[in-house]
């Protein structure tokens, strides 16, 4: 099934169930009144979902009205945890060649994963507030799972079962101050304003055959500025699966439904997939001609982050975000 | 005034007013159901807590129950944010001297801050679940302030308006896991599992004069294993203020309400004032013997982490936490 959070005057929004063709969306205040809501009930919450998300893809919803990606906030508008990892080696290996390092022996067993701040997500269609083009700011294509409640020293096979949702991510970064933070030892933090979500969550039987092993095979279709930036495919070179990632969390401490957990931006070997995110791209510069030429993102720049399945059809809506001045 | 938390069937368990002397509190389902409630509308919220919170203390709240602080969870079981800060630069000193490294000159105007874990609080008297004690558990003494909602950009005059209650944290870390997470470069993540605070919250008037310019000017006392650890006093050696940590946050993304900030371990430069970590007690002993003497705590290890008011009365109640071995 499919579900939507639409901004009204709550923090946490109304959860509306959307019918697969992203049509049409029923606000469900009887099963819950906002996803996590849902998702701290889920096994009481989601059957009930499921029927009118059934019902609506018959058009047997007599309330159903059209639905409208741009009365969304993110599907969870602030969340418990958003952990994002760091699953493409490819994008870890351009970074790294860039400045002359190799890609640690570790790093292909070991995830890489940074805690994000989870307070304060963006809509998926608002702006993104800049407020200092020296900041270099970037965007990040990525998916991520919504988890259950996952236990203490979970494995991989038991956190499989706790994947309730999967999203796409624009994983907002400022890239000039990642430097001087990763000096510090502490990890990003300033470097990490807020997070923007798609439009659609959705559970992980919508994307059929293409979800498999805990990955998503499908291509994440990034546009920058209105052309094509990239088409990488999201499953086949993602080191660590979902539930991989999501067990590394569980080492050392329990996750609380509504814990968001991403893959990190995707990256294909194959230049010909373009990037999803201009950093990439700039290492690419750099590794070939000694010095970046794409400059990072200023106000009136714009990015577009969406799936589509085998027919063309928008999986999880788009995230379309344009960069705004803040003072 | 003073809040807790009492565990119930609920996630979020149940708002409690506790009286100044921590004899006395009451249930305020009529105000909020739960302290993130209460801070999501604190102007409204707070007058009438207040209320209630003068009555209690009068005698004059009929259905009061005598407190029990084993009842408590976290004030919030779970939160939105959990952004740790470490402002005790003697603690960053004598961490470094061990490896016989200096602290950066920019540490002295640029805080250094992680992102923590925030979906899955311990409570105060809980036991610390430990799976291997090869990971080099550690106990952290530090106090957090809980905000309202800080716009993007805010200074730190803003900041100062936006602190709304204190507590005491326990910041539990394997210290064993730090190493490898520092060179991957993406900072703290599984070195940081489950954080605990004081079973009470306070709003800063609470602490009368000890209050002053952003920082909580009393000791902060520490018993391992029944034993005196340390008593650093909390304000008159923090590098940065409380506002000042906000307003770190706040440089590139708004806080919601809700989010804790915390000070980082407490730690004097005066060596009889002792310690509120094992991980200081060992540095001073690699820097003194050329090796660490004291271990990290294993099974049936306790630590105690209080603080008292001029009178000698408990402000927040204490966080008193013994390690279990965890399957």
């Amino acid at each position: 099934m499919k579900l939507a959070t639409y901004q009204n005057q709550s923090r946490d929004g109304q959860l509306m169930v959307v019918s697969r063709d992203l049509a049409h969306a029923v606000a469900v205040p009887q099963i819950a009144a906002n996803l996590q809501q849902a998702l701290d009930n889920w096994t009481q919450a989601a059957p009930a979902l499921q029927e009118i998300y059934d019902a609506l893809n018959r058009g047997d919803v007599a309330d159903a009205v059209a639905f409208d990606a741009a009365r969304c906030h993110s599907p969870l508008p602030r969340a418990y945890q958003w952990a994002d990892g760091s699953a493409y080696l490819n994008h870890v290996a351009l970074v790294r060649k860039a400045r002359g390092a190799e890609v640690p022996a570790s790093f292909y067993h070991d995830p890489l994963m940074y805690q994000g701040g989870s307070d304060n997500f963006l809509p998926p269609l608002a702006p993104i507030p800049l407020r200092d083009a020296a900041w270099g700011l970037d965007f990040e294509g990525e998916v991520a799972v919504i988890t259950g409640d996952v236990a203490l020293g979970s494995d991989v096979a038991a956190c499989a079962g706790q994947i309730r949702l999967l999203m796409l991510v624009n994983d907002v970064t400022l890239r000039n101050l990642i430097p001087d933070e990763l000096a510090k030892g502490f990890g990003f933090f300033q470097s990490k304003p807020a997070t923007a979500f798609s439009p659609v969550a959705v559970t992980p039987d919508e994307l059929g055959a293409a979800w498999h092993d805990g990955k998503v095979h499908l291509p994440l279709l990034v546009d920058y500025n209105h052309a094509f930036y990239g088409n990488p495919n999201a499953g086949v070179e993602m080191q660590f699966s979902f539930p991989q990632l999501v067990a590394h969390v569980a080492k050392t401490r329990a996750l609380a439904a509504g814990s968001i957990v991403g893959s990190g931006t995707i990256s294909n070997h194959e230049r010909s997939s373009g990037s999803c995110c201009l950093a990439e791209q700039r290492m690419i510069e750099i590794i070939e001609h000694g010095a970046p030429r794409t400059p990072f993102m200023k106000v009136g720049d714009s990015v577009r982050i969406e799936m589509k399945d085998a027919a063309g059809a928008s999986i999880f809506g788009a995230i379309a975000q344009t960069v705004v001045s803040h003072d």
